[in-house]
Order: C-alpha cells, then sequence, then structure tokens
C-alpha cells in the first residue's frame, strides 16, 4: 500500500508514530513559518503541519507547489496538536512530515469541492468523477450501499435466493416502450431490456423457487422527467404459497428492517388504505400521510346530506362533485394569496376552474366567497362538516369527480409544503390495497391492466370480468412514503385459462397471447402454484431514506432529461461496419 | 400463508402436531390399501400416508388423481413413521391427511423431474423452469446464491462499497464486438451495453471512493462457444492506492474466504508464477496445476544443453524448439495407442507434426520411436533429464517455440485428464504474473493491448516502450484455478500522457483517444490517484466451485450457441412501428 493509514484514523494515542498518508489536498494555509496541509480521503482530513526551524526548506518549496486536489503522499510523524479541532475525528493530532511526494497534479477543478459548491447540474454531471468527491454525493452513494446491504441481510434472514434473471430478453408491445437490441447472430431480430423481471420471476416460482429476490438493473424508454432515468434498479422479489397478508407483513418487515438499520428509526406498523379510501380522502393513490387536511365532500358519490346544490350558485349545482380542504391557522391569507393560489390552480399543469374558499374568522363567523349563495347557516355547517376551527381557511374545488380530486390533491400537497408539513426526515408509511385491476383508455377505447397483465383479480370479484370490468378489484398493493410509492406488487394468476382471459380482456388476440407470452401459459400448465410479489423501485427509496426529491443525487453516474451521459457523451454514433455487421441502418443522417 | 411447515422441516418431536403444507406431488405410490404421496418443495420432501379404515374414502379417491407434478395443499397431522426412511431428514415421519386440495393440476412433464434426468438439452433449455426444478440444478444456483453472499461478506467487510455503474454506455472499437442499443431521443445514435465497468471504475478511483466493487452483468457480441454467454457476470473491484501485491493479498483473500464458506476448504496461500514461466514449464498461461508433467526441453531457449541437433535426425535438427513431458506409468502404451494419440495430435484444433516418444521399460532400458538416429547414451540422458522412471513413456515434440508449447500443453492435459489427474473436487490456484503488455496482431500488422489499453507498463520497462514494446511486461495478474481463469486484473495507467501514449502505439489517432476516452484522459487531469483492480468471472467461478466444466448449469436462464433463449423465444422481430421510432431499419428481410 502507498499508505500506512487512511486520512480519517489517526488518533491521539497514535502520537510519536511514523505514517504514511496519501490522498488529495483539501487546502493549504501558508502563514510563512507555519503552512498546514488538509489531506483528505473518502475516510476523512488528517492535517499536516510544517513548521519554520523544524520542517526542511525543501519540504516548504514542495508545499508551495500544491494545488487543489493535487494527490500527495506523505510520511511523517503523528503529534498532538496545540489548537485542537472537535469537529473533527483527527482533530487531536496532525502529522510532521519527513516527505511530500505530489504523486499526481491536478489542474484547477472546473467548480470548488466543497460541500456547497458553486458548480451548475451541467458542469456538475460532465465532470461527475468530481462531484462525487463531494461529501454530500459521496455519503449518498455510501447510503444506497448500506441500503443495499440491509436490503441483503433482512432478504437473506428470510430464506429468500438470489438469483440472476437475463438482461437480454424479448420485447412485448403491453406497458412502456422497450430498449432494443440487434442480434448480430440472428439478422433482422432484437432482444429488449427488461422493464422488470417479471414474467422471469413467476416461472422461477413454478420452477419451485418459493422465495426470490435480487436487486437489478430495469429499463424503460420513456420521455425522461426529472426525476425518471432510462435505467434504473428495484429490488425485486417473488413468494410461492402466499396470500397478499403475507407479503404485506414479509415487506413491511423490510422496509422497517431498513428503516432501523440504516436510520435508527423504529418505524411504527404500517398503516392501511383502500384505494377508494385514498382517492375519496387524498385525490391520490400515494397520499402523502405526514398531515392531514383530509377532503370533505359537501355534495357528492359518499356523503349522504348534499350542502350546496339548489341555492342558485350554478358552479356548485352543475358540478358532480364539490370537495375541500380545511387548511388549518391560513384564514389571513390576503386576497392577493388567494388569487395567486386560484391562478397557481388555473395552471394547465392543474387545470382547475376555479377555487372557493370559506375562512373561519376568530369570532367564530365564516366569510366565504360565495357568501351571496349561502346563508350564515350553511356556511356553519360546512365549518363543522370540515371540523374548521376560528383562524381556518376551507379551500373547496367543484368539478368531474376523477379531475377535481387530483386538483385538490395537488392543492393539498402544495398546502402541506407552504404550512412546513412535509419534511423530509419525517417518514410515514401507508399500504394502498385494492387497486382497481383494470383502467379505460379513451383514446385507445380498450381496457388496460393498471398493475400488469399478470395481476389476479380479487376471487370475489371474477364474477365481474364479464359484466362490469372497472369494477374488479385486484389482488395488488402499493406501498407509499411520504406521498411516494416505493413500491408495489400482487398475487398473480396462475391459471391458463384466467391469464388467457385478462390477455383477451386487454386486447390481445390469441395468437398475439400465444406470441408474446406463450411460454408463461405453457408453464402455469406444468404445476403452477399460487404466488405473488413485490418490486421496490431502489433509487426512489435511497433519495427518500437520503431526505432528496432526486433519484439522480443517488446514482453514480446518471442521465440527463434527453438519456444523455455528458461526461461519456453517450449515446453516440457508430461505425458503418458495426451497422452492417448487426444487419441494420439509421434512416437519419449522422455526422 | 397456504402451509404452516415447509416439506423439509418436520421432525419426530412434531408428532400429533396439525400442520398444512403445501408443494409438488413427486410421486404417488398406490397399494391399494395403503397409498403414499411424496410432497416436494425446495426444502425437502414430506410422505403422506392414506390408509383404508383410516383416511376417508373422499382422500383416496382425490389421491388417485393425482399426477406427478400437480400442486396439492394437504392439511393433516404428524405422526411418527412404522419404517422410517434415514436417507432423509423428515424420514422419522409421515402426514396423515384430513384435506387434499388440489391447487394446480400439472399435465405430464416433458422430462423426468428427477437427479437423472431423460430430457436431453435442447428440451431442457425449452422448458427450463422444469428443469430448475431438478434438484441439481437447484443446487447449482443456491451455490451461486452462496458464493454472491460470501462475496459481499468479504468485501464489505474490506471497506469496500458496492456502486452500481451505467449499463447503457458508449460503444468503443477497442477489445470484443459490442451489443448497442438504438436512442429514440437521439436518432441515428446508439448507447452500448458494457463488456465490464473499466472505465468507470476507473473514475470512481478518481473521485476518491478508495475501494469499489460490484457483481455485475457484462456483454459481449461474440460467436459463442460452449462455455461462453452473451451476458455473464462479474465481481468487478477496483482499489486506490496499492500496488499489485496489495491486489494479489486481498483477493488471494476472497478466493480463500470463499473456499472456507461456500465449500469448508481450508486453502492453502496462492503460488505464483510468472508468464515466462508458465509458457515455459505447461505452455499455457492458464496452467492445470492439480498435476506435474512439467514441460522439459531437449533444444531449446532456456536450455543449455542441446540433447537432440547434430546426431541426423532431420525433423528435430532443424526446429527450433524440442519439448516433451513425462507421463508416469504409461510405458505400456501400445502401439496403436500411440498411433491414436498421435493422430489426436494431427488434427486441426491442435496442429501438431507428429509425436516423438521414449518409454523406459521396468529393468530401465529406453525405448524410443527415434532409436536409428540417438544412442543409448542419448536416451539415457534424456531420461535423466526427465526424471523418468522405470514404466514412464516421454512424450516429445518439436517446432516453432509458441506453436509447439501450445500443441505439448493440450497433450499435457489430455494425458493429466486420461491418468485422472484432473479432480473437479480437487483445487489448485495459482497467480499468473509479469503478461507481455502488448502482442503483436499479423492480419492487422499493429499492436494489441493483451489486458487492456489501461493496464499500466512495469516502470523498469517503460523504456523498452519505444525499442520493443513485445518485452514490455505488465503490471498485470491473473488467478487461474485448476487451469481455467478466473480472475485477471491489474495495475492501471493514471498518467495522462502515458495513456496517450498508450493509445498511440495502439493505433489510435489523437483524435479517436479523444472520442473514445477523453473523458478518462481529462480526468487524470484532476488528480488521479495510483490505483489497480482486477475482475472474476462470477460464472465460472460458480461452475468450478460446483465441479462442473460448464457455467450453462450455474445460469438460471442461459441461451444457447446462436445467442437464443429457446424457452421465450428471444431474439424475436419488432414492429414497424418500434423500427420507425428507433429510426432504425432492419436490412434483411424478416417474417
Amino acid at each position: 500500500m502507498l499508505r500506512t493509514h487512511t486520512c480519517g484514523e489517526l488518533r491521539l494515542p497514535d502520537a510519536t508514530k511514523t505514517v504514511t498518508l496519501a490522498g488529495w489536498v483539501q487546502t493549504v494555509r501558508d502563514k510563512g513559518g507555519v503552512l498546514w496541509i488538509d489531506l483528505r480521503d473518502r475516510y476523512g482530513i488528517t492535517q499536516i503541519i510544517l513548521e519554520d526551524g523544524i520542517s526542511s526548506p525543501d519540504l516548504f518549496a514542495t508545499a508551495r507547489t500544491l494545488g487543489r486536489e493535487f494527490v500527495l503522499q506523505t510520511v511523517g510523524e503523528v503529534v498532538e496538536r496545540k489548537s485542537k479541532n472537535p469537529n473533527i475525528l483527527t482533530g487531536e493530532i496532525e502529522v510532521r512530515p519527513t516527505q511530500l511526494t505530489v504523486l499526481n497534479p491536478a489542474k484547477l477543478p472546473p467548480f470548488l469541492i466543497e460541500d456547497e459548491t458553486d458548480g451548475g447540474d451541467d458542469l456538475r454531471l460532465r465532470y461527475r468523477y468530481l462531484d462525487l468527491r463531494r461529501n454530500p454525493v459521496r455519503r449518498n452513494l455510501e447510503l444506497r450501499h448500506r441500503m443495499a446491504q440491509q436490503t441483503r441481510v433482512y432478504m437473506d434472514g428470510q430464506d429468500f435466493i438470489e438469483v440472476e434473471t437475463p438482461v437480454l430478453i424479448k420485447s412485448t408491445p403491453e406497458g412502456a416502450r422497450d430498449f432494443v437490441v440487434p442480434s448480430r447472430m440472428n439478422p433482422g431480430e432484437f432482444y429488449a431490456l427488461p422493464q422488470s423481471p417479471q414474467t422471469f420471476k413467476q416461472l422461477l416460482m413454478v420452477s419451485g423457487f418459493d422465495r426470490y429476490y435480487q436487486i437489478v438493473k430495469c429499463f424503460r424508454d420513456e420521455d425522461l422527467r426529472a426525476d425518471r432515468q432510462p435505467e434504473f434498479t428495484q429490488i425485486d422479489c417473488e413468494m410461492t404459497f402466499v396470500e397478499q397478508e403475507d407479503i404485506l407483513n414479509m415487506f413491511e418487515g423490510l422496509i422497517r428492517h431498513l428503516f432501523k438499520a440504516v436510520k435508527g428509526i423504529d418505524m411504527a406498523e404500517v398503516p392501511r388504505m383502500t384505494y377508494a379510501d385514498a382517492m375519496r380522502l387524498y385525490g391520490s393513490d400515494k397520499p402523502d400521510t405526514r398531515f392531514g387536511m383530509e377532503f370533505r365532500e359537501l355534495k357528492g358519490l359518499f356523503d349522504t346530506i348534499d350542502m350546496t346544490s339548489g341555492k342558485g350558485f350554478p358552479v356548485f349545482d352543475s358540478a358532480p362533485m364539490v370537495v375541500g380542504i380545511n387548511v388549518p391557522g391560513c384564514a389571513d391569507y390576503t386576497r392577493k394569496q388567494l388569487d395567486e393560489l386560484t391562478e397557481w390552480l388555473k395552471r394547465p399543469q392543474i387545470g382547475a376552474k376555479g377555487l372557493i374558499y370559506a375562512r373561519v374568522n376568530q369570532n367564530g363567523d365564516v366569510k366565504s366567497s360565495v357568501d351571496k349563495f349561502y346563508s350564515e347557516d350553511d356556511l356553519n355547517a360546512w365549518a363543522a362538516h370540515f371540523g374548521a376551527k376560528p383562524g381556518d381557511l376551507m379551500l373547496i374545488l367543484s368539478g368531474e369527480v376523477d379531475k377535481v380530486r387530483k386538483q385538490l390533491g395537488e392543492l393539498r400537497l402544495e398546502m402541506g409544503s407552504r404550512l412546513g408539513l412535509r419534511d423530509p426526515n419525517v417518514f410515514k408509511t401507508l399500504w394502498v390495497l385494492d387497486f382497481p385491476l383494470l383502467e379505460y383508455g379513451e383514446e385507445e377505447a380498450r381496457w388496460f391492466a393498471m398493475h400488469h397483465p399478470f395481476t389476479s383479480p380479487k376471487p370475489e370479484d371474477i364474477a365481474l370480468l364479464d359484466t362490469n370490468p372497472g369494477q374488479v378489484r385486484a389482488n395488488a398493493y402499493d406501498l407509499v412514503i411520504n406521498g411516494t410509492e416505493v413500491g408495489g406488487g400482487s398475487i398473480r394468476i396462475f391459471n391458463r385459462d384466467l391469464q388467457a382471459r385478462m390477455f383477451s380482456l386487454l386486447g390481445f388476440s390469441d395468437e398475439e397471447a400465444k406470441a408474446q407470452f406463450g411460454f408463461l401459459m405453457d408453464a402455469f400448465e406444468f404445476g403452477a402454484p399460487p404466488h405473488g410479489g413485490i418490486a421496490f423501485g431502489f433509487d426512489r427509496l435511497c433519495s427518500l431514506f437520503g431526505g432528496s426529491d432526486s433519484i439522480r443525487d443517488f446514482i453514480a453516474f446518471p442521465k440527463n432529461n434527453s438519456g444523455r451521459d455528458v461526461m461519456i457523451d453517450s449515446p453516440s454514433p457508430i461505425s458503418r461496419k458495426q451497422l452492417a455487421e448487426l444487419s441494420i441502418d439509421t434512416t437519419v443522417e449522422t455526422k
């Protein structure tokens, strides 16, 4: 080794030892007669000290050539510091060198290698290897490492077997767009990269592997939003001879283990909520339960009393749903603030038509933007229904059920953020259960699997498959933390006929179903056991544990929003020879 | 759970318990008044017993509908067996059912789900999910799981951080052929799948990650031999501030840990040998050291005395090298056996021109196929040089140095196999060191990197780069077990100028080097530390530990020699819509 110790391990009892350290020059402070070098590596920082009359002039000369990020090796004696630094673990000692060797010089980095840097996103992605030197970024990846380690500790302890499934698989039209790989040995044919190992893990259950898991790369060729990456990592799991309750318990165990082992948090049991309730109370299938502000319907599908109709307010009279939230302590919102909130809601991203508000003044009077339509008694009834107290502000939307719920859900999150109720260091977990099996695609005029085509309907709802497919509930579940879906899964179909019926419902002809998924349906005929599973978005889970919104901060070498790795400049054109070997050609001109 | 216990866990103290089991029907034995069902899962087999007068006729009726591989759930009482089976852990008990429920029937499998099966390779690959039910195949994957677990135990314990590097990277012309992935968002451009995470792990060292590892899928679009797969798995590792000795010690530690933890074998220290010695003594850079038969040169580059020339035998007189092995106890090989061996050597795969032999009879006389050219004293001198004893057979080849060594190396392995000296349950490890940095490609008339372009030359040989590149030794090393290269690595170049010089030697123009690897050379200017690493072929390592020649047996879903997954029928054509979206077209007609 080019060192005897790391830059993070020397302590006072090491004093008088002769050591060799190697690392990067964080700073040089030159006071003339005294010169300090902070030498940094992954493990910490150790101070090197040169003093007139003690250190040789040669050492001073070398030290004065050093710049930031030079790679330096030093041999020296560990001595007790005169002025100790209680903020770092090596703060009681320093090293008095007898040798300083520059192992590699460094050009000035294009941005500061400090916790707070002056580099913009693009520059830091281009020089990702320098950004990774910064403590916060390195700590994110160290957290990710611990998350993976502890996931394996738990899964191994529960007798799961890690099995690697193939990366070069088969393209299927259902779901998101595949990345494909031309096959040189099979001209005109393509592999696809897996969006998930779904069918393979089901086959492993048919094989009797009983409990499978894998931390595995998956791929989706979608237009990228800020928090999506074309390649992402899943914790992928499957179990045999289980019912939904078993999966919930097993993986609630995983999440609680991770919170305990990685964050030191004793997480309570994970509460459960049906999809129907989540939509009704939060307008979302992934509610952020760090705060309340549950929806109250003033007229709608679920409340027995209609509190808004017949009072002459046409907007509410004509709306299928009128629903609102009570925002505590916001009765003092000014007209300007409320106008801004209304504009925020009207943006195309949200698409609300308008906002009705009603504030409860300190004296208990309720004043609203629709006072001319509703009596004092009406408004008092609203306040009672909302549980609004003096000082609170009721915000009410109306319209089509699904749309207005989504809009109010966004407003609820916005108000939660404004009130500081979404602390990234507070963690609230939730199982959302009983998802619909199917959703209707208006554009394509057909049913789509809400989860995927292998999800089983609840046995008691199977009869509805023919009469009212939209009402069929699935044995499907999502794990939600702080309003983010971190995992989802289902009990699977394991019967060939039911699987064939599902494909038929989804618009597959028998031939298509056979060509795409014949191997799975065949497998179901050779002794397929009941099974189910779940997959967690590992990048997202890490970013949540790290208190960040961005998964990119938890990926060593992420791509930008155009799917480019700007560091290595990829994707890039390939040679005509490569194209010819692969029996493909491009249909656009490239450089 | 659909069971209270697995099929492998019930023991005598469980007697009288009511249990629920679920699994696959291995066999049904129906003796009329008594009927036994062997119920199987991953954990074992439990016997179910039905008896006239005790078990209800309904149960008998159900049991008689069961076929092999039916999925069965049973509720019953654990009872002590009358006739115990000491061969299985559940052999002291059986279960007397009160319920038998067929969870899923099964068609007759196309081959026997037994340790010895009647299914051929193709059939078993097509129904891989059934082949995976067989104990030997399942045990291979369980071994692989333990290998991965224990690799992580060791690496985590040595402070290595697991970092996931990207799968969608950039195509580079050096090395094997890349698989490529068209980018929809960047028309005409392509990602490549990594042949190894080489440049990324080096960048992680530049980033200060200090110790990195990953168990990672890699890809090579090569024509497949029996033991190659287009996707394969590496244990990929890199360390900073190290010299070759540190890497050897660290990863010798990994291998010894794996032998101990997975196989219970206390492996001795790994011996070391230079590349030059390996070629001289075994004619191979991956010698099988489970047995001796080291080469003896009778005339050549290294021996001081020429024992063959000037005796009038033109084949030896004209050959640059005459070299042989001593095969113990084979003096009684018949003329027919020796002729067969000669034919075996003359096949195009080996390409030898002929075989000279000399046997030491029991009385000590040496008789050879070249008696008319060499005196008794000559032959006695040979025997002494070979260390041949009465009963031994010397086999001698001659020709060009490199060719004849390779041929004799093959012959040595063949003789080792014939003599039973290559027991797959005996393990001999070896470090091979000091590989040449470059090898000359006659066809392309240029130098190629023997390892890869990032391998550093030995500092003392750098001067030879200009004068005699072929003589430059690299800081490169391979780990060999039983004649198989299981891992290889090197100390890397970390200096921009030296890296640029390497690319230039390999025929890259400055522009090409910059376009392909500019990011790495740039990184070397921002404080790159000395670093080195190694990668192990994980599939191969698992197959070796499992005592098998075939990596395919240790991969859950392997591809065949045409790169096809015959189970899912991939690769396959994709739709015109997909091709159009990707801005590519095929240049061949497909169905």
